[in-house]
């Protein structure tokens, strides 16, 4: 999962005079959730959400809820076989013996696979460099018992190649404003693209993508839009016209969210 | 999935004379099915069985149901990505479009994957040469949303170096009684193995065996025994001495149903 950047120590407070210097330490989990069952990371009140679930395991472990900084803010529906979070907590924790308790509190849907001291400061959120997420379709005549909530079923035909074109554009920095639905709270639409590629696994073509950050449904009106490509109703250099800014109108659907999976954050 | 063996005509019945020949047709399904919510193949008043659920299907779509003959009679929580069924029928129709249909009508956790016409006479279970099962186990320190119902957890060490060599020791023709809680409607306990073996794919450890067929249980009690060679409480010898009729008690306890899945049938 890539190794966490150093911080400076002076991202630490000087203790002030007279009033006892607490010890502060910062902890870095890796995460895995199968998403069918959550709304989402973010809490709200009143909905299962992953935030939720392990903040009140957290809280009945440590008896007190920390402050959480997630890499990727999922939606409803969304996967994790690597998402990464960080807190700051008062006192001593033993990281192996966290994680172990954790699995033993945690409801069958999302599990602790790592727990590690980070530098005091490390943010889960700001520290991270790049994220992979990657999306799954199932291309066969019959649906998935095991794959229906983790992978979108395409019993049409599909123009791999036309895939392949489309993903080859990704590369590099561009404008993915016809690729998000939020025109409000992002100052620049422009995203790195570290990589992007289709890949086939017997009957599943996972799409793999890897950039910067990610705006909301960035990947699933992405691969939305090369299954257009990919059906023959678009072509590749329509898709790639796309990229420099178009508004959301002219991109296509939002591909399910099932589909979808942080698969790891780098820092 | 393999081909067919072709049946002499002999097996259909002539015709009464003074009675229309009634044109009879042979299908055979294969099946995907996740077993979690299924109380196993076989049908039993007021239970949710693949064979109830599958027959109802048949029954809205071609107006009465068929007697099933299945290659694998798996048990409650055990999947099958490969299951063959066969049935006759009266009548034409056309094994893409029935295919289609009943997927349609068909819960999310049964798939049929493909239909098509047999030689008369044709039974998926009496005509099947072999049957393969795999048996997962996810060999990892944290449990896994996404095999939690599909890998048996196995956070303990394990020495696969033991577990090899067992496997190794299993091709060939055995006596299983050690291996079966049924002690009364098998005439001979003996079994030929054709392939038997562990293979690693990242966490998940596979145990894969093919053999002419299995008895009740065989394939959890002989991954129950494997996995005590593997933690240090039985050696590989013992293990071999096993396959010479032992008592069942003398054998390691059942895996659980979850970890096993019938991967495919050849005929």
């Amino acid at each position: 999962m890539g190794s966490t950047r150093r911080h400076s120590a002076e991202i630490l407070a000087d203790p002030i005079p007279g009033v006892p210097y607490e010890a502060s330490l910062t902890l870095k989990l890796v995460l895995e959730y199968h998403g069918a069952r959550f709304r989402g990371w973010a809490a709200q009140p009143g909905l299962r959400t992953v935030e939720q679930t392990l903040g009140d395991a957290l809280g009945t472990l440590l008896g007190s809820v920390p402050s959480l900084s997630v890499a990727g803010r999922t939606d409803a529906g969304v996967h994790a076989l690597g998402q990464v979070v960080s807190f700051s907590l008062d006192g001593e924790v033993e990281p192996g013996r966290l994680m172990r308790s954790l699995n033993g509190v945690l409801p069958h849907d999302v599990a602790v696979l790592s727990a590690e001291v980070a530098p005091a400061g490390f943010s889960a959120r700001h520290d991270a460099r790049s994220r992979t997420y990657r999306y799954s379709v199932l291309a066969r005549a019959a649906p998935s018992p095991f794959l229906a909530d983790r992978a979108l079923w395409w019993p049409h035909s599909l123009d791999e190649a036309a895939l392949h074109d489309c993903a080859a554009a990704l590369a590099g920095t561009h404008d993915f404003t016809a690729f998000t639905p939020v025109q409000t709270e992002h100052v620049r639409f422009e995203r790195d693209v570290l990589s992007a590629g289709w890949r086939r696994t017997g009957e599943v073509l996972e799409f793999r993508i890897e950039a910067d950050t990610f705006m909301r449904h960035m990947v699933r009106v992405l691969v939305g839009t090369m299954l257009e490509a990919g059906a023959g109703r678009r072509s590749v250099q329509e898709f790639e016209r796309l990229l420099q800014g178009a508004p959301r109108d002219s991109a296509g659907p939002t591909a399910a969210a099932h589909g979808l999976c942080l698969e790891s954050v780098s820092y």
